[in-house]
């Protein structure tokens, strides 16, 4: 029996709230919504955990549960506080390794955009980007969010899409050599603007899409081929259990750059369990700075 | 000198039309066009080439051009009637073999759809895909086409999307596994439908989309991200002059499989330099089957 300490709360969550087919499974009505979840061990049967052990498991939004070892793992808050195992050293940490890394290639010198710059996976690839001498530039919801990730996070350049009027224009100015690796976790206009700016042999990771997931007809927007086509660019969907056999070598490698100094992470925490609802909503309003996380 | 035989009309051609920068240059006006032409040196001052010799060349349009013998590539009449060169054994040729092989990474009982399967690359996919042991669904847009894929090609099946209803419904129904490979010649809303049909890790080569060569504003449509990232499905621009370097892999393998009689080709040649015009806009409107050519 395992008690919660720490609810993930992410935007693939809303893709799972519709009824079609996909990657992952969509949550049954009647039954407890299930995600990333830090817990402490309080009773076992077990001889792998004790009572007070740390763990984290895709569990049941609940107070406490029975689960079966299997469903388990081990996490040690010595390395990072245990809420990091929901964030950087978690699913959305090993998105931006395996996503940026894998597809985009990043070489230094080379221009990186990064939507949703200020959330969970955003930030991590920034830096990440950075690590790897790229000049990299953050597209965000909010002056604070701007702010941050010039001053703390060492962008290059950020943009508030909210209060530029003209993206692009305003992207052309801050990538002046244009744009190399295009890593999309918001879709729509936005992502459109960047991709108007992209360079021959460009990267375009589709990490994710949240201006769209609350859309109930399908979004139209210019057709991307063309443009695709003359710069012999790639596009590429991403999901980060595909990279399952290999989040050892992410985990070690983030652990390294956070013991390193070379990478920060940033939570926003809501307190109790009875918060689940809003930070899932203030998701999709940009309320978080990094990880969304309810306390329980 | 040398006098030409054979004039390539090819559909990016119209893409040189346009004053946009793009991966080659814009045609300039009062200047002859240029493509790909074979030709017969008519006289030489170099001892490469002697009157009578066969050569493929990038030329102007003209009957005769004086041309540095460097700007030249002999060619081997007696492997493949001299034309091939322009096709099969040519640009179209090398873009099915290296678009489909290296970015659609064909695999035995997969399923492979390509548009603008009656043309001068798509029948050259097919034929490789079904080499491949795919099931290959071709769409192309007069009965004629696609009587001679399946009866001649040995397509799988193949739709005719000028007289079919419901494209989805009819891919659906030549495509019962879904589609895991799509190789774009036409884009627009041919490509819409398939795209709804693909399955998890699809490939989409964007080879071609000479159904929007002549819009004058930018075509929308249906935003694609969200249907690649639920899919973990990769879109690649397609240029085959990025594989220069390996043209030589592919055409041994073409012209092998041409004397093992697993590949066969198509042409349609029209006849006299005045036809070069009525053959370019003749490409826009599906007239020709296999390869367009202009005989001098």
């Amino acid at each position: 029996m395992v008690e919660a300490m720490y609810y993930s709360v992410d935007p693939y969550m809303r893709g799972r709230m519709n009824d079609a087919k996909s990657y992952i499974s969509s949550f049954e009505t009647d039954k407890p919504i299930e995600g990333g979840v830090v817990a402490k061990v309080i009773e076992s049967k077990s001889s792998d955990f004790k009572p007070g052990d740390l763990v984290f498991g895709r569990l049941p939004w609940r107070l406490q549960t029975v689960v079966a070892v299997i469903g388990l793992q081990s996490i040690n808050a010595i390395i990072a506080p245990a809420s990091y195992y929901l964030g950087i050293l978690g699913m959305p940490g090993l998105t931006a390794y395996f996503g940026l890394m894998d597809i985009g290639k990043p070489k230094a010198g080379q221009t990186v955009v990064v939507s949703g710059a200020a959330g969970a996976v955003g930030m991590v690839v920034g830096q990440i980007a950075k690590i790897h001498g790229c000049r990299v530039v953050g597209i965000a919801g909010s002056d604070e969010k701007i702010n941050i990730l010039k001053s703390d996070y060492e962008f290059d350049d950020a943009i508030n899409y909210k209060t530029t009027p003209d993206l692009k224009k305003a992207l052309a100015q801050s990538c002046p050599n244009g744009v190399d690796i295009y890593f999309d976790n918001v879709g729509g206009e936005i992502s459109d603007a960047v991709i108007s700016q992209i360079n021959f042999k460009a990267r375009i990771i589709v990490c994710g899409q949240i201006s769209l997931y609350n859309s109930s007809e399908i979004p139209t927007g210019p057709r991307l081929q063309p443009q695709l086509l003359s710069h012999s660019a790639l596009m590429q969907g991403f999901i980060v259990s595909d990279y399952q056999n290999r989040f050892g070598e992410g985990l070690h490698q983030l652990v390294k750059w956070i013991k390193d100094g070379n990478i920060k992470y940033m939570e926003t925490k809501l307190k109790g369990f009875d918060q689940l609802p809003n930070a899932l909503i203030g998701l999709f309003k940009g309320e978080n700075m990094g990880k969304m996380i309810v306390e329980a």
